[in-house]
């Protein structure tokens, strides 16, 4: 397995990457877990969502259910804002996912996971302290986080590719209706929201999710304009066929953390005018390889 | 005239908008020299840009030209990558305007336009004080901009929209190609490259341009696949009737700093863990309406 990796990321340098291109170091970057990956089919292309269980495990727990019962097949992305959230799901009262599936309304719903302290055991690589919303901020596993000094706890936070869970006021009130952060981040929305994945493959796709009236709440005047979601699957519910050989860059290497002190420090000569020496955790790319 | 407008607004507001959307004050609004717009037609459909002669004059009078002399008709975004930006232009060494325009390459450099003294008559709405990145940020007349506490200079802001004039490693390099702000606000640009302008309509469209292999420096394997620039045009030198009535929210207004504050202060209920009263410069929307 490991001689076919490497002689796959060998092709892909060979075939898919010009002169110009970065080397990849195959122990810089993991292969995600296939249970934890959510496949959503729209008529722009695939979209590949990494689950985070660790930091949300009620809320993964219920999108893979919802989506091996093919609740979202056929729904919307009903509400989208350029520059903010392209939201989907059922667009309807609470009550319409317990009508299509037998489930009371209640049972649907999920405690808010916003933040957790059971992050002991994993890195938290240093981005940026202090950030202006938070005393810092850093990765966990591949997903930007932050967290304050004076306790244990960490969040994640709302980057461009984030998936939360939509909610009515009540921080308890998330059934089944999600969102995808399509804009600069709204950093504000860390903590009050549930964040449970991240787009990891075809952000390019969701950019291409057609955006509602921003004067009306992203709302369409027409929904047969809003985007269809064909389809939502977990990967490893896929013949091996049909699924997609994903590496994601690990955030916890001595190369992870050169890229950011270069970020940080500019020493290209390009930028004659050195920036100060800070980085917006939402504004550090996390690479993504199909192999 | 004011009339019209007056009566437009209210047909605005009664046709296209919900009982959810927000009134619109006329006054809020302004109307922007057609003189300072910037069409792009692309297959997806049409962008404006308002140019910004106050910031970058020479960097607005070539472009001008350029459009006026037909540079960019069927010229392609080459160069793409998602969260990042779309630059578009010639993707051919510099000379290549000088061929096609008989202009020689000199005559076509610009000298960097990054900051400027001479904002003292307008107003600069304080946003942020510090930012991460500057002393101060906040919207001349609904740019978003930066300046330190110690000197006078003021300078555009890397904010989603944005658009900037690419160039060489030499800050006096630029001639033609142009890039537009897709993604995360890459702050640390600022003060390196001269922004020229804002996309003020069609931004949705500008994130349905096509990207490229964003670990190949955002280039496509087969520049078939780029997005077409049809047309680049001053909105003057068209014809009335394919001139879009356009309006820009004002950002010097009572009622601009009290959505300011409102953003500030997250006083929904929804809010149920109350943000850091920060506000990022970049995650402030300001309107367009067409009328």
């Amino acid at each position: 397995m490991k001689n076919k990796i490497n002689l796959l990321i060998i092709l892909l340098l060979c075939v898919n990457f010009s002169s110009t291109a970065e080397k990849v170091n195959k122990s810089d970057y993991r292969v995600p877990s296939a249970d934890d990956l959510l496949y959503l089919e729209l008529d722009i292309g695939l979209v590949i969502i990494e689950l985070n269980p660790l930091f949300s495990p009620k809320h993964v727990a219920q999108i893979k259910k919802l989506a091996r019962r093919n609740f979202y097949n056929g729904l919307t992305f009903y509400r989208v804002i350029d520059g903010f959230v392209a939201q989907g799901g059922t667009n309807a009262d609470e009550d319409y996912g317990a009508k299509n599936f037998k489930m009371k309304n209640k049972s649907l719903q999920l405690p808010i996971e916003s933040r957790i302290t059971n992050t002991v055991n994993k890195t938290f690589t240093l981005v940026q302290s202090p950030d202006m919303f938070a005393a810092q901020t850093g990765f966990i596993e591949g997903f930007a986080a932050a967290k304050n000094n004076e306790d244990s706890l960490t969040w994640l936070t709302h980057c461009p590719g984030v998936v939360g869970m939509s909610r009515n006021n009540g921080p308890n009130t998330a059934t089944t209706d999600f969102y995808i952060v399509i804009g600069q981040a709204p950093r504000y929305s860390d903590r009050n929201l549930t964040l449970f994945g991240r787009v990891i493959y075809g952000m390019d796709k969701v950019q291409k999710i057609n955006r509602g009236n921003a004067n009306n709440n992203g709302m369409f005047e027409n929904n047969n304009e809003a985007t269809t979601i064909h389809n939502v699957s977990i990967a490893s519910d896929l013949p091996k066929s049909k699924q997609v050989n994903i590496m994601v860059e690990r955030t916890n290497t001595i190369a992870f953390k050169k890229k950011l002190s270069e970020r940080r420090v500019r020493s290209n000569p390009f930028f004659y005018e050195k920036p100060p020496q800070v980085l917006d955790v939402c504004q550090v790319p996390v690479k993504t390889i199909i192999f």
